[in-house]
Order: structure tokens, then C-alpha cells, then sequence
């Protein structure tokens, strides 16, 4: 009897996670897989049996189309890290997940998330093949934050960039409406790396000036040469358009948001939430400067705009999800897919594999080389690159005027 | 000769703003306008003799759609309130006004805006009356936040609906992902009248749990009352999302975001900005409960989100400017068009034209019937009032990835 595969989504959604899903679901139906269950919560519910049949769930070609236009991960997710399966206690939760696997006959382990899901996939496959298990496990790239080394690009950061050069184009027409001086320093995603950021690159055009100031993690931050900057820049042009990674850190390693009073407030259980960034350059300005300021923070909008994506990601997204299932069937193990650039124009892209030890817990930067000399924008490389990932859309399903979406309560 | 007609957009812009524009454009000139003239920056810019001809502009059918399609105002906005020219210094200002309108040869001036802006249009026909002109002075409207009297509803709020409707559903998706314990606040705009946040409501539909509290300016805050709300809530769904207006007030009178420390810096000129309400009841839910709490605020992106229009108000706010035209050229002046629901069931609209004085520095409210008795949800009257004006899109025209606007360097 055809072994069954199973499915999970971990770490943070994105717009086109479930695109992914689709295409691990659809490539292990047509290659002859029995049951495609689907983890609910990624591998923390699996070790409390919290399973769905897909099967079940997904009826024909109208549910793939609108599980593609679904934003945020379709089956839920988590931020459960395996322990190490070298002690007693570690071994015994690799035990009980085995034992789950054993009792659903699954031959085919498929997780869809960024580097530390990856670190997941990778303590499974180590395991598996420690007791000789048969499973195959395969890593499918997910995350707007486009940091995974091995591949070109995330599946993920097309759409999420996309996101971003069009409000900032949005912002940038609504902050010069009045002609006054005007500050607009709006905050996005990264913790470490800039590549989010550095879209807001791509909101120049011959249609839009373009953003003033583009501020990455990669870069350290000086708050004195920031204002200095915002001064000179407004003696040319009364309003100002910024970009700022919510990551961005001074010389001494310090987040900035950090020098804000209340950013601790924000978090009860005392996590250092990276937010107030913006806010906290936004005061300063309007402090030190005589002009009006404004922040912006994307927030979770910029993951999860499920109406407005690049249908270049979305197709992507389901490619890396079907490349993991006929890598699988074909017997790898511990591998993630990756997308290899095979040229920029016409844009063409394929996809590899890699062991799992040269992704998981690893971060890519945005090379410094792509910053230009004054630290203020991307270079034309940078533009090359990201370019082509935000191209075409996939117009959204809309009911009663909403996107419509496909839902499992119990997720 | 025919004479010449100006028009000018003013207060905060709207994603729809310049679909009045260009049926205020396309109708004069049908009608036999001469030239057309753009102020910029509003009648503002007009006391500087800052302004376009249009007619230069505008070339043919393809700029008239990508100005349908360009979100804030193509032309530039100001915020100057007309001083009362019964004064002599006041008058000083409408000699000049009226001297620029007779050089330009203007036989019929045009004002999109809200409440303000229709106080200039009621001094302007008051003054033109006083000294005998035969300019037509008319009233468009324009507000994302529809608390103007007399019409069914403003041009402009249909699209900032379908925009808050889209995201809270796109919200309401990743906020449930990881199935823990999170309270989600997002915070919308409507200094006094709630209908934005209200409109949170529309997320609500078979594939969407929708939002768990919607709180408006219209109804007293109690911020230990919400608490408790919050708690009761998440003792039967961890993950709750909450639309508040930034404009919730106290009993007493005091914003609800008046309590937070930092609120004063956010403006260097001591204006009370309303913002940090959501930050402000996310902290304050933080502190007192046992649950991870996230703020949002939809900020500029809800006036300016030109990506995602209702069609239905896209077409309104062209038929109001053309109607505004069609009303001057047959004589009339001081008035307001307004929009007429005639029914809902197919929905129809048609359009009417009111004396400025019933428009002009008045609000209008959100109905408290339209509220539940728990204060928390709207009844099925907003549903049905508000749905009709979200239906259907306007489709960017994406070039390279973005949509393409139609753009005024020197605006």
C-alpha cells in the first residue's frame, strides 16, 4: 500500500506560504502518495496528534486556487525548536514523534518554513536515518525576511517586497499632498537583515520619486548623522520619505529602538519587541528639527496582504513545494530546495537541493556592496535582483468585495 | 468666449479624490468649458496664483484612467480656512481671490473636500454674491471619514472600507496562526465619527470569524470595562483582534490615548495627535492579563491604499465631480452635490444638490441603533448600509511590478 505524507507550516506566515502547501499537496497526490496529512501547528501539534486529512479538506481545483490567494499559514504554525535527541529527555520527544509518524504509515515528511524550521527538518533526518527509519524529510523554504543562505531568493520576500513598493509609492504621494515639511520615517520588518528594507527601493520610477533615505540592520546607525542627513535633504525638498528596519542597530550594538522610554512596556513576558524604531526616530526628528514627522509601521500587513502578491512568488512558492515532493519520492532525505537564478532577463529560475546543514540557523545579509557610498540607498544590483520577484499578480478571488479565502476553524 | 473653469482638492486626501477630479474635468470640458485650471495646493495655492491648466495636463483617455486610479490629491492639498470678509483685513483676502479668478476668466469653480472645504465654498458664494459675480461656486465631497451631512455617504469611504475590511480579514489570519493566547489592536481613523472603524464589521463572512470588539468614538470608553471584555472573550478563543477608533473618548471627555505617557512628543507644535490609542490598551491589556498583546495602526495606508478601491466609489466620486459641473453650467452656486440612496437591494444611487449650510463645519455621526447592546459589534443596518459601497475593484495598471499613477512634480 502507497505510504501516506504529511505536511507542516512553521515559523512566521507569509502571503504565499500556502501556495507551497498546494504544490507539496498536489506533486505527492500525482506521484501516487496515499493520505496527505497536514500538521496543525507544525511539529508542536504533531506531537499531540493535532493532524487533518488534506484529502478531507481540499475538493478539487476551486479550494488549490483560493488555498494559493490565502494569506497566513493555512494548517497554523509554531516556534517549537526540537531539544537535541543525544540526552534521555531529547531522545524520548523524537520517540513519541516517530511513534505518531509509524501509526499514520507516513513516508514522506514535508516542512515549510525558514532556518530554524530548517533545523527542525534536519534534526529529523539525522534521526531518522540514527534508527534507520525510511521517512524521507525535506525542508521547503518559506519567509518575507529572505535571509535563507543556498537559495537566490525566499518564497515569500517577492510578494512581501512587492507589498512594500507599492504603499511606499501610496505613502509617498500622500506625504507631499500638503507641500509643507513633512518627515515620513516608516518601519519595516528584519531583525538582522535588510532585505525587506531595501524594497522600498523599488517604489522609484519614472511615476515616483522614489523614497529619501533607506536604513538597513546591515549598516550600523548613527542618530546624529540621521538628523544631519533629514536637515540637509529638507533644504532641497520639503517632504521626506524613510525607510527604517525595525533591526537597525548603533555602533554599539544597541537596537535603536532600545533608546526609546516605552519599548519594554510593549512586551508582558519581557521580550525585546523590535518596535518603536520608527517612533522613536520620528520624535527625535521632530525634536531636534523644526518640521512635522509621522511614523508608519508596516507590521504584520506586510506578511500577510494576501491581496496583493507577486504571482511570480506565488508560482514559485508552489514549484519549492512541488520540487520537495518529487525529491522525496525520489528518496532524499535532509535536503531543502532551494531557487537558482538561471538569468535575469528573460528572468528564468530553477531549483536545487541542499543538505540541510548549509541552511538551518544560518542568516543571509544584503551585501554592503548593493548600499550605495553616503549609506541613504540600494544600488542598480540590488534593483536587478529584486526586480523581477515582485512581477505580475494573482488577482484575488473577491466575494461580496473581499478576497475570499479558505479557512480551517480548527487550525 | 466660454469662460474658464478651477478646481481644487483640499483637506485630507482619499484614494478616489481624483476620480472627482476627472469627472469634474471631463464634464466641464463636455459642457464647453474653456480652459480648466488645476489649483495647487487649494485655494491656499490659488492666493499665491499657484496653478495648472489641466486641459495641458491631461492627455486623452489613458491619463483620465490612470488618474481614476492615482490615490491622494493629484493637485495637492492645503488646510486654510477662509477668513470671514466681513472684516477688513478678511476682505482683503477675497479681493485678491476674486482679482486672480477674473484675470484666469473663471465662470466656474469646483471644491473637492469635506466639512472645511465646503466652509470655503459657502464664504466663497457669499462673498461672489455680495459683490455681484457671476462665478458658480460648487461643493464636491470628498472624506474618508463620511461624517458629512445631507449625502448617503462621501466619496472616498466606500474604497477606505473595502480596505479596512480586506486587511482585518488579512489580519484576523495571521493573528490565529500559532492557536495562543494574543490580543490583537488595531487601531482606525475617525477623530469624532466612528464609520471607519465600524467598517471593521465587513470582515465578518462565512470564510472569517471576523473581529471579536469594535469600539467608536461615538460611545464612552470605560478602559476597565474593556479589560474585562478582553478577558471574558479569551477565555473562550485565544486569539482575539479588536478595531478601535483612535478617536475613543473617556466619560469625562479625555482621549483614551491622552493616558499614555509618551503621546505629547509625537508632534513638535503641541498638536494633540491622536495616536498610540491601540498601543496605549495594548500595553494596558498586557500589564493586566496574562496574554501576549500586538498594536496595529492602519495609519496613512487606509486613505491612501490606491492598490485597493471599491469601484463602486471610484465611479460615485466621478459622477459627484461631474454633477457639480453639470449643476454650475445650469446656474447653480453655494450648494453641495450629495449622493441619494434610492435602494439597496439591487443598490442605486443617485445624486441631489444642497445649500452649503447644511453641509459646512457639521458632522455626522455613527447612529448609536447601529451599535449592539454590549458595544462591541455593529448591528446587521451598518452591514447593510455599508456593503453595497465596497463591491467590486478598479484593477491598477501595474507597470513593472507597481501600479502606475499619474503624477504632478510640482503639486
Amino acid at each position: 500500500m502507497a505510504k501516506n505524507a504529511i505536511v507542516g507550516q512553521s515559523g512566521g506566515p507569509t502571503s504565499v506560504i500556502n501556495a507551497s502547501l498546494a504544490g507539496v499537496f498536489e506533486s505527492c497526490k500525482s506521484r501516487g502518495a496515499g493520505k496527505v496529512y497536514g500538521m496543525l501547528h507544525g511539529v508542536a501539534g504533531l506531537l499531540e496528534r493535532r493532524v487533518c486529512v488534506l484529502d478531507d479538506k481540499l475538493h478539487g481545483a476551486l479550494d488549490i486556487e483560493l488555498l494559493k490567494r490565502t494569506p497566513s499559514s493555512y494548517l497554523g504554525s509554531c516556534r517549537y525548536k526540537l531539544p537535541d535527541w543525544h540526552t534521555p529527555e531529547g531522545e524520548a520527544v523524537y520517540q513519541k514523534l516517530f511513534a505518531i509518524l509509524q501509526e499514520l504509515e507516513i513516508g514522506y515528511f514535508f516542512y515549510i518554513g525558514g532556518n530554524d524550521s530548517m533545523d527542525t527538518i534536519g534534526k529529523l533526518a539525522d534521526y531518522g536515518a540514527h534508527i534507520g527509519s525510511e521517512i524521507r524529510f525535506m525542508g521547503v523554504p518559506k519567509t518575507i525576511d529572505n535571509d535563507l543562505m543556498v537559495t537566490d531568493h525566499t518564497p515569500g520576500y517577492g510578494s512581501a517586497a512587492k507589498y512594500i513598493g507599492v504603499v511606499m509609492k501610496e505613502i509617498i504621494r500622500d506625504a507631499t499632498v500638503y507641500g509643507t515639511k513633512y518627515v515620513t520615517i516608516v518601519e519595516i520588518m528584519g531583525r538582522n537583515a535588510g532585505w525587506l528594507t531595501s524594497a522600498a527601493a523599488l517604489a522609484k520610477a519614472e511615476d515616483c520619486e522614489g523614497v529619501d533615505m533607506i536604513c538597513l540592520p546591515e549598516v550600523p546607525f548613527n542618530v546624529d548623522h540621521f538628523v544631519e542627513k533629514v536637515e540637509r535633504m529638507q533644504k532641497a525638498k520639503p517632504s521626506i520619505v524613510i525607510a527604517v528596519s525595525e533591526g537597525v542597530k548603533l555602533e554599539d550594538g544597541r537596537y535603536v529602538c532600545e533608546l526609546a522610554d516605552d519599548v519594554h512596556a510593549v512586551d508582558a513576558f519581557g521580550h525585546k519587541a523590535l518596535t518603536g524604531t520608527a517612533r522613536f526616530l520620528a520624535n527625535t526628528v521632530a525634536r531636534r528639527l523644526d518640521t512635522k514627522t509621522r511614523c508608519i509601521e508596516l507590521s504584520t500587513l506586510q506578511r500577510c496582504a494576501g491581496h496583493l502578491t507577486s504571482r511570480t512568488d506565488i508560482t514559485e512558492a508552489y514549484q519549492v513545494g512541488g520540487a520537495a515532493a518529487k525529491a522525496a519520492f525520489e528518496g532524499h532525505t535532509g535536503e531543502m530546495v532551494a531557487l537558482d537564478r538561471i538569468s535575469n532577463a528573460p528572468y528564468q529560475c530553477g531549483t536545487s537541493l541542499h543538505p540541510i546543514c548549509e541552511v538551518a540557523n544560518l542568516e543571509k545579509k544584503v551585501p554592503l556592496e548593493w548600499v550605495n557610498a553616503d549609506h541613504t540607498a540600494m544600488t542598480q544590483d540590488f534593483i536587478d535582483y529584486a526586480m523581477p520577484l515582485i512581477q505580475a499578480e494573482l488577482t484575488p478571488i473577491y466575494v461580496e468585495g473581499l478576497p475570499h479565502h479558505i479557512y480551517l476553524p480548527e487550525a
